[in-house]
């Protein structure tokens, strides 16, 4: 039923058709998932980064900041959905919600359908990614128009010092730490959520893959538990990423709160009605159920 | 700390460093997983297919059959591990079991793990793919030396219709269904395995990924569910597989089966001392929790 193509072993890359973008990167050596394009949509030296919008022939239309793929039409849905709605459905009433980073306007449009958010104020540092989001990936860039949405242009971690006890929720949802996102994954930022989060305030951080980058998942989540009470690590499948895994780790101040057990159950109306195609209750426990590698790695760290 | 690349955007391929081996096939289109290549250890064209093993820079050795990736060194355990633990911890006590395919030996390296398992009959039709794992894949290959196993070489297919009633658990540990392997996902192929089972038998097949070949899951779900009683899909993560993720269909003769509840439960000191790395209880449990879309997909033919 399938041909299987008669190209069948590649010595060397340069032997594979043109028209790829390949995604080549220290912080994961050795591996790199090609994507084969129709065009390139848009592209732009920001102040921060490069930034890339491809249409692509089997994933939809993607979103790249230098050189790293960040989402793509078919698959962001199990990344904004899992970043917001592991740490909203764990807190009781997520009223006050923060966003640092999330320039596409994915987490934005996640966060603004759970029907407890009143509010959600983001934090964006490169102005070029909303601008881009809005015009080229619209199915995401809608987020950022949300009547629930306050838009900031800036520094996450300035805009946090400026305020203190106001927010239910913080989602951060950056690029790799390797670049102008490295000051998210450090210990003083934790810290920092942790002054400008309300009594009983949960933090949730993309957190890279454990298949690829123990160590750095390890050190992330050791940061976190510097501040928080209660820590977990939760996963999801999201095939445009490195291992087609990556995982978020997840803080609160209260011992009350277990990130393994969702406070807000959905119904299977509610969850259709909110358009969710991941997540569900279930899928949010099996969540936190980790392959014996990664649960060894963290054991000594984990609260619950 | 970590530098990114200056090669950050590839229009084409070409670009690229050599030295890598690319995955490209019909049955992903669009998309492929590259692996950084220290050398090749050894290339055959067998009867059945082009058999190849590389050692990469940072996943290991790495067996390649007609261009497909098998198993890494780096992941195989999480596939090896669940195929064979799924239907084994599912089924009251799996004495005898028959491996289909698996002729790297990782599967039966996993299934001969299982204190209830007495007697792996094996059938493998590529005599090369056995000699070769055996010589270059000793991780692997292992497996099919340990004393509970007896090998043939030869059709799977003939195999069964030879012999009936005879074992608890089938696992059929294929490649895709664009080779030598379509036969292992028809629906009379899940209805000899039904003659070849033992009252209360259990199967499971590698059934491919729901991100990239979701109709192609649907309709093995369908086939086995022809034949058995009970029926679920799991999956798990392999990196190096396309999607980064993969699902084994589940079929039980008895209602009494249930995939999701596992008879067997295994200590951490059993787990430690049976060297598993991916599989848990917990994890057998997670494997069947299905993100919304497939679940929806799956819906009208799942029996639990």
């Amino acid at each position: 039923m399938f041909k299987a193509t008669t190209v069948i072993v590649q010595t060397s890359m340069d032997a594979m058709k043109t028209g790829w973008f390949s995604e080549i990167n220290d912080f994961w050596p050795g591996v790199s998932l090609s994507l084969e394009l129709e065009n390139t949509l848009h592209r732009e030296k920001s102040q921060y980064q490069d930034v890339l919008v491809v249409q692509t022939k089997t994933y939809g239309k993607a979103l790249i900041l230098d050189g790293i793929i960040q989402c793509t039409e078919k698959d962001e849905f199990a990344y904004q959905e899992m970043i917001a709605f592991l740490p909203l459905c764990s807190h009781p009433n997520p009223k006050n919600v923060l966003i640092v980073g999330g320039g596409d306007g994915g987490v934005a449009r996640e966060v603004a359908k759970h029907p407890n958010v009143e509010r959600i104020v983001q934090v964006e540092i490169d102005s070029t990614v909303l601008e881009v989001s809005k015009k080229y990936l619209p199915f995401m860039g809608v987020g950022l128009n949300n009547p629930k949405v306050t838009l900031n242009v800036g520094d996450g971690f300035e805009f946090m010092k400026q305020h203190t006890k106001e927010f239910d929720v913080i989602i951060t949802d950056s690029s790799d730490p390797i670049g102008p996102a490295e000051c998210l994954f450090q210990e003083s930022y934790f810290s920092l959520m942790k002054t400008a989060l309300k009594p009983g305030g949960i933090v949730c951080s993309q957190a890279g893959t454990a298949w690829m980058n123990l160590d750095h998942v390890v050190k992330t989540f050791q940061h976190c538990k510097s501040s928080f009470a209660i820590v977990d690590y939760g996963i999801t499948s999201v095939p445009s990423y490195p291992t087609g895994q990556i995982g978020f780790v997840l803080g609160g101040l209260s011992t009350e709160t277990n990130f393994k057990v969702p406070k807000r159950i959905f119904t299977e109306e509610e969850l259709d009605e909110m358009n969710l195609r991941y997540y569900s209750s279930e899928v949010h426990k099996a969540a936190f159920v980790l392959p014996r590698f990664v649960e060894k790695a963290l054991k000594s760290y984990r609260t619950t």
